[in-house]
């Protein structure tokens, strides 16, 4: 296929749609939408999310050591949108929006209207220009009681996950299933 | 919502479906399926993808300090799958599945059958246990043609991308838009 270059840009896609949730250390919550997180380790589960340094999210994880990544289910596409560009520094989101915390065992909080949320405990940042990139540990991940079925896997339509798509400022739902992983490739291995 | 402790595991999602292009010192390229990628800094603009250490790819991209990070589109879920089952240590897997590379003028392999390739330049290891996050400089980013309107901006149809959902181990496409990011938050502004 004929391709354009587009210059060293930040075109890429899908990314999730994801609510970091923070402390202060006066016990004040906020809310900040990104896009840039994902798990990046498995021994150990390891969760990252880049920030850019200005941020008050940047700031309380500096502080308190804790924070949450909380999926997006579509529904709540314009209020994760609200958190992604008012600033934590100025207004309480959660509460502008009607959106609530719960906290973990361990103190940290979870966004309550999440169907799926990962606590962790802030482990180092990575340097990365105006960005850091926030390494955590992953303490534990709390699901939605309903996107469970019976035995125990998890039921996708449920979540609806709402998925960020940079380079053309969208949010998308997702569509079908297309493929099982580690099956569907097996096809090939004769 | 009711929810349930699913202890410290990696159940995360969406992330994107990608595979990575690399060379070894022969010339000989490889390609893996990764979804632990990501764009992570605008400044620079900078993509990050974790590795398990004992993959071809780490090894390469170690010796020869060039990838290429390549959206796949839902119609090669599959062949993707593949590419994360099979070992690129015993075998030619694009040759295997009948895909083909394209080098940039600086010489690194982009995926032809891939409408998003990000290239890079190796910059650094960031070690997390038996992984590596591998952090690059985005060079150049290519996108199919077909994929770019008129007026310069990029149709998500066209591109199709493939969904990773991993804890399900599914594959999913993409379906409707849900909003446009910086527009829809404005509602709350008020």
């Amino acid at each position: 296929m004929k391709k354009r270059q587009l210059g060293p840009c930040v075109t890429f896609f899908p990314q999730p749609a994801t609510l970091v949730a923070t402390l202060d250390q006066q016990g004040q919550t906020n809310l900040m939408m990104a896009s840039w997180a994902g798990i990046v380790s498995k021994t150990p589960p390891t969760m990252a999310v880049s920030l850019h340094q200005s941020r008050k999210t940047f700031e309380n994880i500096s502080e308190t050591g804790v924070f949450s990544i909380n999926m997006v289910p579509a529904s709540l596409a314009a209020e994760a949108d609200f958190c992604g560009i008012a600033s934590g520094q100025k207004m309480d989101k959660a509460a502008t929006l009607g959106l609530h915390f719960e906290n973990s065992a361990q103190g940290v909080p979870l966004l309550a209207e999440s169907p799926l949320s990962v606590e962790c405990r802030f482990e180092r940042f990575v340097e990365l220009g105006d960005y850091r990139l926030v390494l955590g540990e992953i303490l534990d991940i709390h699901v939605d009681e309903a996107a469970l079925r019976e035995d125990g896997s998890l039921d996708v339509e449920v979540f609806d996950p709402l998925v960020y798509l940079g380079g053309v400022k969208e949010y998308w739902s997702l569509g079908s299933k297309q493929a099982d992983a580690y099956r569907a490739g097996l096809q090939f291995a004769k």
